[in-house]
C-alpha cells in the first residue's frame, strides 16, 4: 500500500472552491497510485476558513501558508491566491522539498515568473520536487483530443491558429477588485484570460510562438467603485488586449481576450486550419471538438463534430466519468488534472503533458511580448524576452 | 445542529455511482438544513461492494437491503436498482417508516407501480415518510428555467410539444444485459427512456396527457450476445416506441424514443410552442435553453440562447455552482436533486417540485397507456389506465 | 436546333411569381435541350394581370385559361392556382394533348386527385403527354443528395424517419384567407406543409407510408377576420396536423406540420436514423445536410455538416451555379425543377427522380389517411384508401 | 414614362454572370423608378461572348470596351474585369460621362484607386456621372441590418470588431490563375478577400480605421501548375493575410483572410461588441443575424438568432423577395445593390449607402496599409497612406 499523497492548500476563493472540488472527487472517478490526503489548507480570512476546511474536508487549516513550509504531513501544496502572492510561497516551498501546483498566470510579473522557474529548476535538482500550473483547460478532453490529433499529424502543416477568450463581466459597476489592480494582478483580462489560451495553443500544437507582430490593448472604464461601497477607484489594467504573430512553425497565429464582450461568459475558442485539416473548439460547448478532414471527397466532407465523451472512442478521460453524451462540466478539468498530478508525483507519466513552471515559464514570456507589443506599439520577437 | 440526515443506497452499478456522487458533493455545494451521512450501501455483488463504499465513503456495506429495513441509523433509502427491484424494498422500507428516493421509472409494471403509490400514500398517513424517484433531468437548470417560464405564462396558450429521447447503443452486437429482458426491465427504451422526457413534460407544462392517440413500438434487433459469451439470447424488449397524444390543455405532443439512433448518444429534447411563445432544450447542449418570444418585434424578434449558468440572473441553482458559463454536467442534476431532498425531508420548500411515488404513477400510467396503444394498434385515454 | 419548349402558366399570386422566376431563369443558368419561351399567362385578376406578364416577359396574356385548351402555341402549361382549382384545368389540358405541371398538392380533395390521376394515365397513353408536380423541395441540393446516399445505402437499413414542417402565421388577427377554407383549400395546414414531408420522406427514402397508427388534427383559431374587414368569419381546416406511423421497410415515421409554431417560419425538416448511419435536414438552413457516419471510428465519428454547394463534390444543380458556399436559396428549388421539367419533355433523364400525378397521387393517399385517422380516432392502413 | 437605364458590362466570367443575373432579375422584384435594359457586353473571348450575350439578353456585344466610350445608348457602365483592368475604362467611362459601377477592390494598386478616385471626383462635378462599387455584402440582408442597428445605437460605444474571410482553394494542385499574380491581381486574399471585409466592417460601425498596429501575410504555396499544364509557375501573391488594429472610435479591430483555411468556403464573418450588445454575421448562414442585447434581464438574455427575410420586420429588401424563411441566396446581394443603383441614377435615395470609388478608396487605403504594416513589420497610421 503505497503512503498517500498528502496535499496542503492555499487559498479559499473561487479556485479554493474549485482545486479542493478537484483533490476530493480524484479518487473516487480514477484509480490512483497513491490515495490523495487532504491534509490542510491555509488562508486570511479566519472567520470563513473553519467553515471553509469542514465543507471540503480538509484535515486542519492555518491563517499562515508559512506552516506549510515546515509541516512534515505534507507532500504537495497547492497555490490558490491572487497572482502576487504566488512566487513567494512557491518558491519557499520548493525549497523545503515540497512538490507544488500553482494556479495560472505563473506570476503577474515576468520577475516572479522568472524566480519561480529558477526555484523550480533548483528543487528539481535538490529534492526532486515537482511543479503544475492549473492551466486547467488542457484536461477538458476536447481540447486534450484536439492535441492528440494535431500531434498525429492530422492537420498536416499549421497555416492558421485563432483563439479567442470573451467574458463579459458587465459594465461599470462592477467593483474594482485586485483583478483590475496592476500591483495584485499584475495585468487584466490578459494574464487571466490571454494565459489560457496562449497555454492551450502552445500544448494543442506543440509549437512557439516566434514574433508579436502587433498588441492592442485598452482600458475602456478607468474608474469603477471600491468594493466597500466608499466611491470610486482607478482600474489600471487592460480590459481587453489582442496580439497577432507568428508560431514557430511558420503558421498565422492571433490572440483576443476581453472581460467586455456582452454575450460571451466564457467563450474561449481555438481554431487551427493545416494543409490537411481544421479544428475548432469553444468552451462554451465544451464536450464538442469540430473536425474538419479536407481528405474526404467534397461530396460528404464537412465539419463534423465530435462529442468527446465516448470510452469506445478513446476519449482522454472519458471512461472515467460518465457514458457518452452524459455530459462532462467546468470542474471536470481540474479533476482531470489531479489525477494527472498524483500520477507524475507517483512516478507514472500523467495521461497527457502537464504544464510545469518551465513550460508555463514560456506562456508568460509571450504574455510579456505582448504586452511590450501593445505598450511600444512594435514588433517584439519572442527572443527580446529573457 | 440538526441531525444529521443518514442516507443508505441500494446498488452500485451506474446510479450507485451517481447517486453515492450526489449524496457525496451535494454538502459542499449547497448550505442544507441537515448534514448528509453517508452511513451504507448494499449491493448483491461482494467482491465490488467494499472497495465500492470505500470510495464513495458509505460508512458500511451489506448485502441484503433487508438490513436495512430494521436499522436504526438509517433515515432514508435510495433504492438505484433494476426496475424489478424496486417495488419489494421500497414497500417494505417506507412500511418501517424510511424515506425513500427510487430510481426511475417508478416500476417496471404498472401492478409495481400501483403497489408503491399506495405504500407511499399509507407511509405518509402513518409515518409522515416522504417518496422521491429521480427523474433527474428536472434538475437540469436549463429545464427547471422551462418550468419556471411556462409556470409564468410565457408560452400562453400551449399548441404543441414533442418530445425525443435518443440514443445510440450500436449495433447487434450490444450483449442482451438485463435491461433487454423484459421480466426484468419491464419494456426497452421506452421505461428507460420516455419515463424522462414524459416526466420533463409533465414537469415543465404542468398538465397530463389526455390521450394517447397512436403509438408504434418496434424491437429491431431481437437476438444479441449473452454477457457471457455464451451464444444469443432473446431481446424480448422495445428498442424504439413513438407516440402521439393530446395534453389536458388541448396541446398535441409527440413522445419518441429509441436505442437505435446513429450519431445521438443522450438527446433528450423537447419542445414547446404557445400562443405567445416557444421554448426548446437539448441536453447534448445541456446549459442552454432556447426562447422565442412572439411579443418580440419581428425585426429583432428570434430564438435566443440562453446559457442558464447565471446567479444574477437567477437561474436555478446556479448560485451554487460556477461563474457563468462555466458549463455544469450531467450529475449535476443529481446533486441539485438530493440537496431538495434534504430540503424537504427537512421540512423545507424544494426550489422545484420533486416528483414523489404520487406524481411518478402518473408518468407509469402514461407510458402503460403508450404501450397499449402500440400493443393493440389503437387509441387510448389515460382514463382506462387505473 | 430543336423546337422550344412553350410554357403557359395560370396563376399571378405566390406560386404565380415563383414558378415565372423559374422559367425566366432556367435558360440562363442550364444547357437545355430546347430553349424555354414564355408564351402566355393566365389569371382572373385583369388589374394586376398585364404588369404581371410584363415583368416576368410572358408573351400575353389571358383571364380564362381555358384559352391555352385549344391554343397551338403551347407545349406545356403550369397550373400554379388554388388547390380547388387543380382538377379542372388539369384535366382539360391534359385532354388536349398538353404537359402539364401542377403545384402541389396534386387537389385538395381524394376525389379529384384520383381523376387528375386517372387523366394523366389516359393522356399518356393517348398524347405522350406528361406530368408534374412542383414537389419544389425536392430539388433542394441537400435533400437531393439525401435521396441519393440514402439510395446507395448509406444509412443501412432504416429505423426512423421524423419529419416536421413547422411555420408561424401569427396569431387570430391572421385574415382568413382561401386557405384557411376547405371548400378552396381541402385542408389547412396538412395539405399545403405536410404534403411537402411527405412527398420528401418519399422521396429520399424510396419507401411508402404502410400505415398510419395515429392522428392529431387541431384548429386552435376558429375565427378569423374576413380579408375585407368586414367582420369575422370561420375557419373550418387544421391549424395543426401531426401523425405517425410505418414505412413499408418497417422504419418509424412521424409527420408534424402546424401554421402556430413560433420562431418557425419555414422549418421543414427531416431526419433518417438507420443501421449504418443518420441524415438530417432543415429547409432554414437549406444548403448544408447533416450526416452521421455509423462506421466511422468513434474517436472521430460526429455529425458532419456537409455544404451542399460543391461541384467539385458533384453536389446536385452545384456546377449550375456559383462557387462552394455562395449559398442558393428558396427559389434556386423552382429553377433546378424547371430544367429537369424541360429535360423529361425532350425526352432527357432528369437529373433527379421528377414527381408526376401517378407519384404524388400517392403522397395525397397519405394525406387522406392522416386526416382519417385524426377524424376517427383509429388506427388506418394506406390499403384503405384507394 | 422615364427614359430606361442602358446598361453595358465589360466581363464574361463569374462576375460576368452575377452581374447579368442582377442586371436581369431586378426589374422583376423591384419597383424601379427606371427600366433597366441590358444594352450591351464587352469582352475579349469572342468565342464564348455571344452565347454568353444571347444567354444574359444583352443586346450586342463587342469585343473591346472601348465601344462603349463613344455610344450613345448606353447610360452606365459595368466594369466587371479583373484587378488591373479596372481603372482604364472607368476613367474612360467617366471622362465620357456614363456612370461606372466597378466590381471590387477599387483597383489592384494603391495608384490605379487613387486615379479612379479623382476621376470620379472630376466627372461628378463636370458631367454629374455617378460611381458604384460592387461591395455586394453590404446588401445581404442580414448584414444590412446590422448597419441600421449599430446606427441607430443598439451596440452602444463599440469596443471589438472582429471580421475573418476563410476560404479554402485547395492545395498545391490548385492552377496559377490572374487571382495568383500579383500583376494582374495587385495582391491575394489580401485585396479578394480582406477587401470585403474592410468595407462591411465601415459600413456598420460608421467608422474609420485610424491605424494598423501590427499585421502578417503568407504565401504558403509559392508554385502552383500553369492552367494551361506547361509545367510550375511562381504565385506571388498573398494566400493569407491578418491584420490588426483600431477603429476610430477607440474600438479595437482584427481581420483575417486566407485561401488556405479547411472547411471554409466563403466564411464571411463579422462580429462587434459593445457597451449595450453585440451582433455576429456568418455569411455561410447569410439570412441570419445575431443579435445580444446587453440591456436583457441576464435571466432570459441570450444569443438571438433572427431570421432577416421578414417583410413584417421591415428587413432590408424582404419585401421584395419571398415569405419569411424562404430564404435568400447569394445572388440576390447582386440584386438588391442593382435596385439601389438604379434608385441613384435616377436621383432616389438607396435603401441603404451606396459605395463609390471616394467611399472605396478608403478601404483601398486600408488595404494599402495593412500591407504596408505587413511588409515593414511595424504599426501604420493610416494617415501615412496618401
Amino acid at each position: 500500500m503505497p503512503a498517500p499523497l498528502r496535499v496542503a492548500l492555499i487559498g479559499q476563493k473561487f479556485m479554493g472552491r474549485a482545486h479542493s472540488n478537484a483533490w476530493g472527487q480524484v479518487g473516487r472517478f480514477f484509480e490512483l497510485p497513491r490515495r490523495v490526503e487532504l491534509s490542510a489548507v491555509a488562508a486570511r480570512d479566519e472567520r470563513e476558513l473553519e467553515a471553509f476546511a469542514r465543507r471540503w474536508g480538509w484535515g486542519r487549516s492555518s491563517t499562515d501558508w508559512r506552516d506549510f513550509v515546515t509541516a512534515d504531513d505534507i507532500d504537495l501544496v497547492d497555490v490558490g491566491t491572487p497572482n502576487h502572492v504566488h512566487a513567494e510561497p512557491a518558491i519557499a516551498l520548493l525549497a523545503a522539498g515540497k512538490h507544488v501546483a500553482c494556479e495560472k498566470p505563473l506570476a503577474g510579473t515576468l520577475d516572479h515568473a522568472r524566480a519561480m522557474r529558477d526555484a523550480a529548476r533548483k528543487a528539481a535538482r535538490s529534492s526532486g520536487a515537482q511543479t503544475f500550473v492549473w492551466f486547467n483547460y488542457r484536461r477538458c478532453p476536447a481540447v486534450a483530443l484536439a492535441h492528440q490529433l494535431v500531434g498525429e499529424g492530422r492537420l498536416g502543416e499549421l497555416y492558421h491558429l485563432r483563439a479567442t477568450y470573451l467574458q463579459s463581466w458587465r459594465g461599470p459597476q462592477t467593483p474594482r477588485v485586485w483583478r483590475f489592480q496592476k500591483k495584485f494582478a499584475g495585468s487584466g483580462a490578459h494574464g487571466d484570460l490571454n494565459a489560457h489560451i496562449i497555454d492551450m495553443a502552445r500544448f494543442v500544437t506543440g509549437q512557439e510562438l516566434a514574433q508579436v507582430s502587433g498588441a492592442v490593448a485598452r482600458t475602456f472604464i478607468k474608474r469603477r467603485p471600491r468594493p466597500d461601497g466608499q466611491g470610486m477607484a482607478r482600474s489600471d489594467v487592460d480590459d481587453a488586449l489582442s496580439f497577432l504573430g507568428s508560431l514557430s512553425g511558420g503558421a498565422t497565429a492571433s490572440f483576443e481576450c476581453s472581460r467586455l464582450a456582452p454575450g460571451h461568459h466564457n467563450r474561449n475558442t481555438l481554431e487551427l486550419n493545416g494543409s490537411k485539416g481544421s479544428l475548432r473548439f469553444d468552451f462554451e460547448d465544451m464536450n464538442v471538438l469540430w473536425l474538419h478532414d479536407e481528405s474526404e471527397h467534397p461530396r460528404t466532407a464537412g465539419w463534423r463534430r465530435i462529442m468527446c465523451t465516448s470510452a469506445a472512442g478513446k476519449h482522454p478521460y472519458a471512461a472515467n466519468w460518465w457514458p457518452d453524451a452524459h455530459l462532462l462540466g467546468y470542474e471536470h478539468g481540474f479533476v482531470n488534472m489531479a489525477a494527472d498530478v498524483v500520477r507524475a508525483v507517483a512516478g507514472r507519466k500523467p495521461a497527457l503533458p502537464l504544464p510545469d513552471f518551465e513550460d508555463a515559464w514560456q506562456t508568460q514570456r509571450v504574455l510579456e511580448a505582448a504586452m511590450l507589443s501593445a505598450t511600444e506599439d512594435r514588433a517584439v520577437r519572442l527572443s527580446e524576452i529573457k
